[in-house]
């Protein structure tokens, strides 16, 4: 069997890799090669000095931060890339480039799936991520068994239905996002116990994972853990409006979504956590949503 | 000890009767009079002909479809209550009005408390449904072991807080609903497939109550069961709106699904189902949401 | 003739009231009695110290902050009415307290008509203001010729129907001065003059009083001279967003600007001259509308 | 003197191409050969068969539906093009195309101006259009004194700003026209004459050309005259959002207007005048603004 490949060993790729590695040879690159070289002295994976080292794989994974650096990649990789290999793109990527970039390696005979991932770094880590792909179904049935960070793979479209997905399902975590910070601001200035107006709000109709696990952990705590970054969020919103313009969707509230956070990030910074887009709430209300003080419970936050 | 009285036996309130019947003598009323005879001989409750009928329990329960329906059986009721009768309010009331009705009772000698209910028909037949209680705590701790219809209870501060959450609660729900309604409408027009798509949002960051129980078991199966209003939620989130505004809370989000819902309401009729809002963001969108075909494979809905 | 009488001697009512003085015997009534008297020095009018010192007058002309006020000036002055007296309401009030008002004083066997103003302070001083009337049209053409501070004088419908529509003007008006201010930074992230864009717009159909007037007399030179409060405009929006849930009205884009004028007015703070608001809009664009310096041409701003 | 060109005789290029066959020898070419000759016959300029016909003049001017046609005609034409032309695009165009079609003309040593109008199509033909123009200031100077279609000629910044300022313009446009059909909606619902309110709005603070010209002239008429396309409208506030989003600007609320119009175009079809975009508001409000009765009185529209 050939060797797998993978660029991109950022906070989610490093882990991702090292799955890779527990079932055969596997090659990986990073911009900064000393990231490469360490992964392959904690994992037995091979550095890779050169982009083109990765052409000897019958399976490419890129996880990078946008279609762009993925594109940056390709160029370079994509001429010494053997006939039937397979190109599995992990990156938030964006569907338009999806398209074009199938079509860019079919002249090299190689096929495309978008497929990024989610789970977050702790799915990264124990392996148990979920990827939405796009493409050809038969290209991904091929590659599926080696795909050893997933505990789930959708087959979701034709290209670029992955990253399409990847992209409404990021809006539609701001839009549940904004819309509880918005509600809990509300009862803040009502002087209602935002933990118990969480406890119950989890225990009916209008929970989310926003209600259930982001506000709780992270804003009512004020602790903000920068593991996915509000400006990335921000970016993902605009290719799910971009993916509704080109289909002549009408999202207007998806639109406001995209405004506010857009707003957030510029007031918050881009580096922020993306739940910091509610500091934004918090600033546009007069109001905190939670306090500093530790939580002296056991059954979780409790503060207003 | 003295008896339990409920009125309003609607499809929420008659099985909640006949779980406090389980535990003592229960009088219900309704304005419906052959509805309460009809607890009665199934329960063993004790139907009464006149509210005044109801003013020798000391715990009166009362659930209706707004605070206006609660102010017309209180003018007739109230002046009959012993002191020491608490009054606990299950319909999603309006905040003002439980600070008005608190008061009002307050000249007979009677406690009020906001308490409505999360949980849905179901919920209430279980005796499984969660409780969010304003008003004094003391009050509460008295009568909460008799609420035998309840299986969570909390205390979410001073009168009105409790229709405060659940209005809030309910808001949250149609801003989710909704946001996942033109999501998924951009992914139709995008030709991803709905079942998948939901799949992975499920396993992810974008999940809601409305991604995962109200739109693949109410919208891609085209049943849009009516167990819960759209008025009625449209009227819930018009009480949300009017806290934010006497609180000056800035909510332009949730006023945007105010508008929308309302407008949902007038194209498709209040009586449909909550989720039949959808219907409106079908039309905007020239697409449909599932179809009403059966899913022939094994692993959940495959709708587009 | 019977006197007029003008309670409350703002930045409206006192130039109001002098033009009545120019034709007859009138009465005026402050809550600060000192300006009553300086009024009455300057222009001839009568001080009254007491509100029931206005009931030998048949029309009273009020002129005051919200409803509220002129509730508490009515439940003291309606009792002393004389039958047959006009009540002419020019605050900016509320539709549902027309409504009330008028009833209540019906049993006095006096009229009520809702008669809010625009034109701002420039027009009460020159007497040219436009007066949109609601109630009975019969009672206005009886009291018209005596309002001498107006130009136009329009009855727009019945009870309420005044308030209506001086709350949704204010609407479009923070509608529009909110788009002008986010396009504005759009162009102004885009490197584009804007001033110059002003002109185009301003000879195009983009335009608006707020593109035309409010923007380049107030922002751009950042003078925001306090003549209308921020917090004023957005209770009037509270007040055409109650006229639209009460007649079950979709205005999702109008809700919206409500929540947004709201954040702008804890932000910026309620006492700011409305076009404060783009103040908001700077700060989440990261970029100022407009500068201080003079402008030097002699073709009116070009501030960018 | 070299000839000027004109491609694109639609609405707005056929009395746009007259008014500069008066001042000098005019080449004229459209898609369909025939418009040319005709206008050739009607206005004595020489209609070309091929665009590579148009060469030998040293002003080309465009007007065609989007930067996508414009696009075409210049693969044809600028390899054709002698150094020193000038390439005046009044085109409603996108930004970016504008920057990559004038680095993509400079390799001919042709220049590229930006140079969108407004006026529709009764300026077109009284020759009063406005011109706003991004692009080198230098090269406008050269070719303004030949635009004999424009009153008034605008330098609003570099490549692109032409365009930017275009379609922040028509944003403003549709956002100033949606705010109006919302609020009148809202007040017919409450039973307020439209017309009359309108007659108030224009006297007042809110005002804008959708309620002084569109609403009172296409709307409450029920006329509708198609002269400028809501599908078109809808392209345009497509364009304002990709600028809003390229420069990271916040822009909720035009947001939010993009979805309605995109909404409004698929419910009323992209043919239709931009103005029946308030057909999907009274369809969501169920109520129509305006009567084809005629108005009776003399005093202007009264249609409610």
């Amino acid at each position: 069997m050939k060797p797998t490949a993978f660029a991109g060993l950022g906070a989610m790729g490093f882990p991702m890799a090292a799955h890779l590695a527990r079932q055969g040879q596997t090659l990986v690159w990073n911009r900064t090669a000393a990231t490469a070289e360490a992964h392959a002295a904690q994992y037995g994976t091979q550095a890779q000095q050169s982009l083109e080292g990765l052409a000897r794989a019958d399976l490419i994974v890129t996880c990078l931060p946008t279609s762009q650096e993925v594109w940056e990649v390709m160029r370079v990789l994509g001429p010494h890339l053997q006939p039937g290999t397979v190109w599995l793109d992990c990156t938030s990527g964006h569907p338009s480039s999806a398209r074009e970039q199938a079509e860019w390696l079919r002249q090299y005979g190689a096929d495309f799936l978008d497929a990024p991932v989610s789970g977050g770094t702790a799915g990264a880590s124990a392996g148990t991520l979920t990827v939405m792909v796009g493409g050809d179904p038969a290209v991904l049935e091929r590659v599926q068994p080696r795909l050893a960070f997933a505990q789930k793979v959708v087959h979701v479209g034709e290209e670029g239905a992955g990253f399409s997905v990847k992209a409404i399902n990021n809006t539609l975590l701001a839009a549940n996002l904004w819309a509880a910070g918005e509600g809990l601001a509300a009862l803040a200035l009502a002087g209602v116990d935002l933990g118990a107006a969480l406890e119950v709000i989890n225990a009916s109709s209008g929970r989310s994972n926003a209600t259930e696990n982001l506000i709780p952990q992270r804003v009512l705590t004020r602790e903000f853990p920068a593991t996915f970054a509000l400006g990335l969020l921000t970016k993902d919103i605009g290719i799910g409006l971009d993916l509704a313009q080109s289909g002549k969707a009408a999202t207007p509230l998806l639109a406001q979504v995209g405004g506010l956070f857009r707003a957030a990030t510029t007031v918050t910074g881009p580096q922020q956590d993306h739940t910091a887009a509610l500091k934004l709430i918090e600033q546009l209300n007069g109001v905190q949503l939670g306090t500093q003080a530790p939580s002296l419970g056991t059954e979780g936050p409790k503060q207003a």
